[in-house]
């Protein structure tokens, strides 16, 4: 990554005049509700429309970013020789702010390539993962039936985040009542708000046999027209942009703050405390 | 926080000569593993050794953490009334590095605070989550039978942190096949490595009848033993520090950075790219 960022911006601002085309699209929920197997057929659905599709996968959980143990071919299956079809896994290992730094990169070489849609899958979880997919165009939030999903959205703060709710693997049995639960905390949260507020629909599908598929597909349209309509597609895209933007210096001035190792002892052993020892971190350094 | 922040390095010069007695122990899994019930079983455990507890729950999908949906006090349970156990939950939301900077604070008031061992339970998904526990003195890993965990756990980098794993639910079918797993994934991914290793132990528990806890504690106490043998502990501790003093350098430097929503607007329309716009973000704010 050192390296390679090296050459990162003359190749962004050789893409910079080529971007803001492509769709970004966020798919996340807990491991288990059928993540992977969404993505493909989603994939499967955009293609059928003639679109070009890339998926980035920044999920841990996720056969995409198995690295090592499953790489991005066994996930390519159906689409490994179509050249409309990108796949890749990002890694979320790293520092601190890889994810957010890296992810936007990524996004903005396949805008600029050409790719009409750009699905974005992550887990459910942990606080990057969600920041990165609530910057999308449009976000779905996966949930499968059985795992008391609604709790578990609600508490990970998915419901706030969510554009289209998809209920997979509806074929199971409590995939109505997670739909119902679904609406009913959605009547809750939504009722404080002002304003014209889009209400993001919930979708039932079985990814696995290409059921519903085209429903939710249209939902992101009909999401993609409102946001267009209301203003709101420049909004997020300038909010991601802001967030790129900030998380690119962060990262600058992180390597230009240098190793904290002697600073470190002296806060162990008690001599010093950490506030102090980040203030002698920065004057030691970005003002010298 | 940006209020408390105010207050925190006079709070922090204060509290430094205190700290480094607590043990800091991780705990961590996928969620329906029996998290908060281990968590609770641990905290049973400890005191049943006269140790007072802290526990710091930085888990999205856990009870601990619930937020407004289950507070502290609904998880408190047995403990509810007992002074020598303290359960409080961290917000993971916010802006990215939030938890890596806050979590370190509160471990330090609490160890100032003279509790013997602090806990922190975290969902095993996720980067911050896992660097945050990664940096415990031990971290488990926590396991549940028929849940495919072997992978899931080598996937998302889990295998690499962990000091002790515990499969938990050990009474129901697959139990033997997953300790199995692990122990066969271990001996694969340890070959490699050269000097004396600790081989992390793998206990099998049934965390809601209080089985196998003992074991676990157990594991606790041989693993600090090897690291304090070993240099182990004071490099890990070193290496918390030196992470904590960099993310706090970090997030005072961004405050510093300023709003970056004219170069957004500029990045948006192709005008600039967010390299450009990053490093002009920080010449306009860091240097003048």
């Amino acid at each position: 990554m050192e390296q390679a960022s090296a050459a990162l911006p003359e190749v962004a601002a050789a893409l910079a005049p080529h971007t803001g085309r492509a769709q970004v699209i966020g798919l996340t929920g807990a491991p288990g509700v059928g993540k992977s197997t969404s993505t493909n057929a989603l994939v499967r659905a955009f293609r059928a429309e003639g679109k070009r599709v890339a998926v980035i996968a920044v999920d841990p959980s996720s056969p995409f970013s198995g690295g090592a143990l499953l790489g991005d071919r066994v996930r390519m299956g159906d689409h490994a020789t179509d050249p409309g079809v990108f796949i890749r896994s990002m890694a979320t290992r790293g520092h601190l702010g890889g994810l957010s730094w890296a992810t936007p990169q990524a996004l903005r070489v396949l805008d600029a390539a050409g790719f009409d849609v750009i699905l974005v899958e992550t887990v459910g979880v942990g606080q990057s993962e969600v920041e990165v997919v609530a910057l999308a165009d449009t976000t779905i939030v996966l949930l499968a039936p059985g795992m008391g999903d609604g709790i578990q959205a609600a508490k990970a703060g998915i419901l706030e985040i969510a554009d289209v709710f998809v209920v997979n693997k509806a074929d199971r049995d409590g995939a109505d009542q997670t739909a119902r639960d679904l609406k009913y905390m959605l009547s809750l949260g939504r009722r404080d708000r002002s304003g014209p507020a889009w209400r993001p629909p919930v979708v039932k599908t079985v990814a696995a046999r290409m059921e519903g598929l085209d429903r939710v597909v249209e939902a992101i349209a009909e999401h993609h027209t409102w946001m267009s309509d209301h203003g709101e597609l420049s909004e997020r895209r300038l909010r991601r942009a802001g967030a790129e933007i900030e998380a690119i210096a962060v990262e600058r001035v992180r390597t230009r703050l240098g190793p904290s190792d002697d600073l470190a002892k002296r806060v162990v052993s008690g001599e010093l405390d950490p506030f102090a020892a980040a203030e002698l971190l920065i004057s030691g350094n970005l003002r010298s």
